[in-house]
């Protein structure tokens, strides 16, 4: 299952150098791993791309976040990503809310329950050459997911090579 | 199905003015509707609160969104919100992706579709003040639903009082 683990990305340094972490639930923290990783400072801040919802064993609620960079080409439709753009994919645990439920007299209402991961895909056309010009990553209760489970990211965005391998398209 | 329309919010100017509109995928755009109705310049472009599914009727996947004021109350936990904290709820189709499916190998994964509305919540206890000191607006493509229809928002949500009658909890 890794592949679906990493599916929606995240960045890792191919090259051994690790830039970026994050922290579920720690916004602006910048922590540094075992990796020598850093939280992109203000991730949690950044402007919504779109949202989704993995069924299966994910079983999550996912938002997908953008810098100003990534937002910039998203709303502009321009491909490729320029270096610099970052992607973030927060995911939650998929939630039913019995409060909500009471309101609207039916089991209906799924909310973000606790965070499970973060994901980043960092854009850096030269450093990540290999791997269209990405960079992925996956951090877990602030600690990076290990190497060999990163490895299999871009192949598993190849399929959506026409867009720049991102799957997520901009929510109007 | 009125309550489950309005449920998460928006705000209508229970006394007559309406201050904001919001034009379904048309951010920063401010368009002047039949009721006088202003776009939240940049809503677009506010900080996630939290990610929501609602099935059912609704079908929708759903981000809800907040100024800096709302942002600020909601991770300091401070309540009640103060005056100029606005919330809004985008919700988009509930809609399969074929495309990630492929990738995952089962039919799991769900995107945002077609924008369905936009909702807001806006705080002025003065205004506001038969309604928790918030009023609610619902708009979809730019156009903001009848009063008739708003004025079952707040009732709706009574039920979260303790948390000045917002459902929505902050995701880490």
């Amino acid at each position: 299952m890794r592949r679906i683990a990493c599916f929606l990305g995240a960045f890792v340094a191919l090259g051994g150098e690790v830039v970026y972490t994050a922290a579920s639930g720690q916004a602006n923290e910048r922590a540094a791993s075992e990796l020598g990783v850093k939280l992109p400072p203000g991730y949690r801040d950044w402007k919504l791309i779109s949202v989704a919802h993995e069924a299966g064993k994910n079983n999550d609620l996912r938002a997908i976040l953008g810098n100003d960079v990534a937002l910039k080409s998203y709303r502009e439709g321009k491909l490729p990503f320029p270096d610099g753009a970052v992607i973030a994919r927060l995911a939650w645990s998929y939630t039913s809310s019995e409060e909500n439920n009471k309101v609207f007299g039916q089991d209906q209402s799924f909310v973000a329950g606790p965070p499970i991961n973060v994901q980043f895909m960092v854009k850096d056309s030269a450093k990540y050459a290999a791997t269209g010009g990405w960079g992925f990553a996956q951090f877990k209760d602030g600690k990076p997911d290990d190497k060999a489970l990163l490895s299999t990211c871009f192949p598993c965005h190849v399929p959506a090579k026409a867009r720049d391998y991102l799957f997520t398209q901009y929510a109007p």
